[in-house]
């Protein structure tokens, strides 16, 4: 077959998964500092060793399931190993308006040179002033360094790539490349394009929307806030990071393309302990979620479906809870619910350690932090298989197992 | 003449000012609230009433030296009377990444049925949801208004167009579009390509450089960081706000087309107190400026000059003070220097306060705000003649005359 | 008659005024920076000649209404002027815990060599290491100025007393030293102590609660959160500042004493814009109040009121509204609500601007900032006389008529 | 012996090590939430249970060394059982300023009926309105829960005795019983007072300096500004922490008891990465101490020395670093230096990860947290051994070994 991505899709949130995209912790971290590590969206500095090994352990979890893990670190070498999607990818992110006028040729020169898998690390890991070997370096470099103290960078670290979830997201069989809410994590988007456009395993796929060569301004979206449980409907998160704008459009195409006939739009306050729908509501089975009451209780839920007007769809506010829309659209006569655990403090830290952030790799079987002790106690007494993972530095900057994973392949479950 | 602008330039710093842009304060500083002000980049909210009689003070002033004042209200209505102007702007402003797939036809709709005056007043000072009449309400408006509070903007507020220094730059013969830093301001720049593009006193402009519909990524420039004193000479701040990514794009258009001979680069830390050249240094007389001596000390000074090399500069790394090197540049025997006035705690406060922000208005005539008592008497003391405006109001966005005044012709001076 | 004070009492919030403590700004503003106005709770730096204009405005106002109006740098220095009270202050203030081991002599004795006026005006303006003259200077100055910078106080300065409401509280007959909140402004209470303990027209009072030689930890009251509009009911804000610690010890002696037959705790929520009771809710005349609804609608009302049991008082956690208590509780048929004016942008600033916190000189006539046009004018459509004080500099520490003055005397209203 | 105590003392800084006080984790970190962690002075919320096991492994190499480990729970407990003892402690803690006046006697009959060893569990781990059991509950607990919403303390939690290094010094053979400069930490001084005025073990103590009951203004001194290296000499770190009023206080008395002769000030500025001197700066082995260069190259470095002067001392300020002052006091031929390990990005974090805060157990044997892998590899080059425990969770309040431990008994070593 000559596109293999006309495969991939996501029909539900807890179906068998078969294949998924990861990104290992790796340089970007080791750039990460007390004193940078805010601007960079994390709230502290990893030990990065250790994250790399409990990351590896992570992608174990899932490999010894039969699930196919794809790195990006790998698929990215792997693209890089292609001319043509080299010279794509560099004419794109080595420009005057990024490296700076007179260090373009240099940097190219020297990126050029390079294998692709120390590419690829760099890609994602950033290029500072500093990397660049004595013969790549013209005077101009000292306006460089003086711009920025001694750090600066002629391509940006991007450690959030650890979040795959964000950057692009399946919802059933079409894939939407996502103009992400920060310009820290803009370029995450040119990498997956790049894959996308030239990668042999991902080319074909069946783009709906977005694309990061364009200016989206307001209209925002990530993953974190995208969930596709089945039967046609769709949960669009509106958040600080996921706008009314691009949910929109999103959800036009859905309608236009007959992907969905239901888009749920769950409306958060804006807080960083809820940056995302999945920081707070997670599916662990075909009927069962957990949940943070704290925020998921004060959503303000509305439902988009097809309609004969000028946009193509009707918007009604709901008066019922966010979770009875969900059960009602799904089908299911009760649609179970896992609190966070734990008392008044207990709660508000799990949900700050993720506990709310599952992964299923099956329906009734996830994936969790180890620290989250309470909440996970509780899903194993609603009868769900929880695979615990250390969360010691991969939690640091704030994501769990759903938000650290892409899937690219997950079956259908019958509602 | 058919194109008016072609006589526009600012031939340096002191020169006799001739025609001058300005914005009056308005609609967007009604919409600060103690709140919101922060990220609309405003320390605090003004009583706008006041503002406005203060700044009207300031442009009377200035006429009745004889200098023709050009408001941004005003001028951009007459440019919305032209109904092609107003086509191509409202359809860059109108679209669905920036008002909502839904809310397009509505709002142009609205917008389309307005005279000149009221859409100038909007385009500057914002369209919310709640000011649409209720003719021109979908449904669709109910998401808008719950993702962002009851005052989601339709069209955002644009609070620093009272600051018209940062949004375009007449360099000696050339006009450059910034490509401003914070995306809150970044439809300033819009607004002025519709008026250089379409007021038939604007037209026929040479602009040099930037361009509000590209993406600029990195390369952010403001006006309060471009000085022209003369001789050849410009001098750019490297600031929070102004890279050198686009700092080495405009030296080399500067050198190519052959608008100047020298850029002096002026490397600033990175504190708010110093976020453009223009807050800690400016001239109030062909041989004489007023300087913040903590920042100004500690800046970092490059000079670029035209090469025969890969992209047309060089760039030397100066061992000597910033004022020595204007100095030398200026081929001036004695630059004579008026520093903040009044002990430790006063110098703080009124370089705060704008008392370095000086706008000349012939060699040795400036305007300052009436609260720096002490430096306006040092600058007294030396000979310059001090006009002073209220600056209760008008200062608390941290901005002074230069700030408020973009130079649309500006004599020479002889050095 | 020997004891002044026993005449002193507040029993109203809006009955004529008869004598009242104002702070004028000075010394203590001009030490305010951008860098450390915040730690002095400032929010913004003023400019001091203007502000010292302004105040001396509003006590004019007063004065031609035949209300004698106290200033505290003239009373504290009459206070000074009396050898014991200067010695029992020094004593208290110039101690090694405070200005350290080696400066305490060399400090006391250029204090002591002070005449009053001046060692006043340092009293509350501050004495940083670099005032002292040479003579007084030992080496252990250096260790000093290393510790904070060069502007490391010997006496911090006081720049919150311009708000002498919080200081100390007229409770009918009764006074309360008040133990602030903010460490940085503690030392003003012992600064108020000085003046009752030993100033002839100040001895005498009827002390009921605080001290400020004593240690409170967490029981912290302030005059802004302390209300008497009389018929024998006492207000209470319970705010970040006023905490019920502190309130039900006030309770307790209001009712051991006789003083006050109920005491209305208002619950208010953490936020600078509510920090104190009378920044949402003042009286303009004996049936009329003008409140900032968004917190004003928020407020949780317990109703104190003495009792036959261990401490002396019931705690009721009433059901109806603040507004609806404190009507009842006055006895009166309607109590008139005057919301602060404009729209949704406005109202926020105006509150911000404090236009909630109304100073009445009699019934239904109220000192009011001129910024706060749209209140005002509301008011006055109430039937209430505004007289209007320039507020352009006074309200930068977020304070207006109402935190400005400690009324000494207030004669009653009817209910 | 009657007086244990009088056997306690700390000669050096690594000479062997015979008794120490630690604290472990427990209920008071339980309590920490994202949302208060910052106010208890903590980055990030732990992992309770972890940090327990990992802050057991520490106890357990100690004791594996054949030193001492006295757990604060258990002589706090310890202490609890003896009624004067309770009585003396709770009437200093349960009183109407802290608890509010209604609540003193049933929490007081609540605590009174609890064993020791739950009695010091609560004492530590704080005890919230909402611990009290329903008989304990009189009707104004109402008041004390609106307040500061649910969660509102009768006690406050104390994690910070986790770090029990700053609570008390043992300066040669002198006790400190340090005024520490957060108020939310004070009452670790206090525990520490009952525990060293009754514990059979720890009566007899020679206190020179210090006394939780009173009031100590700017006087502030914590135990990680405190080093004992030998020889007579005092290092002592002047921080955001420590003031030149307690530190001259503190030499003051060392010198005119005979305990030291020299005491070094480190300057250190007022930044959280160097919040104490052993933050950035500890010996490993008589002659080899860890650094990090960023901070200590800043380092402003005074000399007290006993002197026939009012204050008993002079004040004499160095012309060379503090590294080379302290290797002169100490007489050694050369101060062996480690820097904190890495490229520019990992010093920083490393750093930030208490690399440089060691305690040794003997000479050239210290304990580190294992994920400093860089700083304790060069450590190890240098031929010092380094146990290593985990510190994922102990080290998110910012605080290593050194923090974690106060010596009670260790031997002098020669120099």
């Amino acid at each position: 077959m000559n596109h293999p991505a006309a495969n991939y899709g996501v029909h539900s949130e807890v179906g068998t998964l078969r294949k998924v995209l990861v990104c290992a912790p790796g340089l970007s971290h080791e750039r990460l500092t007390p004193s940078n590590c805010h601007e960079l969206l994390f709230d502290d500095v990893l030990w990065v060793d250790n994250a790399v090994r409990d990351h590896f352990d992570f992608m174990t979890v899932m490999r010894d399931r039969g699930i196919e893990v794809v790195e990006l670190h790998q698929v990215l070498a792997e693209t890089m190993s292609d001319p043509v999607a080299k010279s794509w990818l560099l004419d794109r992110k080595i420009i005057a308006n990024e490296v700076g006028l007179g260090l373009v040729e240099d940097t190219r020169a020297y990126l050029d040179g390079l294998d692709p898998r120390t590419l690829a690390t760099l890609l994602i890991g950033g290029l500072s002033t500093m990397d660049l070997p004595d013969d790549f370096r013209p005077g101009y470099v000292s306006l460089a360094r003086e711009s920025l103290g001694g750090r600066e960078y002629l391509m940006p670290p991007l450690p959030n790539t650890l979040y795959t979830r964000d950057t692009t997201s399946w919802i059933y069989g079409g894939l939407t490349l996502n103009p992400l809410y920060w310009p820290a994590r803009r370029d995450e988007t040119l990498l997956m394009k790049a894959i996308y456009g030239f990668h042999p395993d991902f080319v074909g796929a069946n783009v709906i929307w977005g694309d990061p060569e364009q200016d989206w301004r307001l209209s925002t979206l990530e993953g974190g806030d995208v969930m596709v449980p089945g039967n046609g409907v769709v949960l669009l998160g509106m958040s600080e990071r996921t706008s009314r704008q691009a949910i929109s459009q999103v959800a036009q195409r859905l309608f236009v393309d007959g992907i969905a006939e239901q888009v749920i739009v769950a409306g958060l306050p804006k807080l960083r302990a809820a940056m995302h729908l999945d920081t707070v509501f997670t599916f662990a089975d075909v009927d069962c979620v957990t949940v943070y009451p704290t925020i998921v209780d004060s959503i303000h839920t509305f439902t988009l479906r097809p309609a004969d007007n000028a946009i193509g769809m009707d918007v009604v506010e709901e008066k019922d809870s966010f979770l009875d829309v969900v059960e009602a659209a799904l089908g299911l006569s009760e649609l179970r619910v896992v609190e966070t655990g734990g008392g008044v403090y207990a709660t508000e830290r799990q949900q700050w350690d993720d506990a709310n952030n599952l992964v299923a790799l099956e329906p009734g079987v996830v994936v969790a932090y180890d620290r989250n002790t309470t909440t996970n106690a509780l899903l194993r007494d609603a009868g769900i298989e929880v695979i615990e993972i250390v969360g010691a530095e991969l939690g640091r900057g704030r994501g769990g197992g759903h938000c650290m994973t892409c899937p690219l392949i997950r079956e259908p479950v019958a509602y």
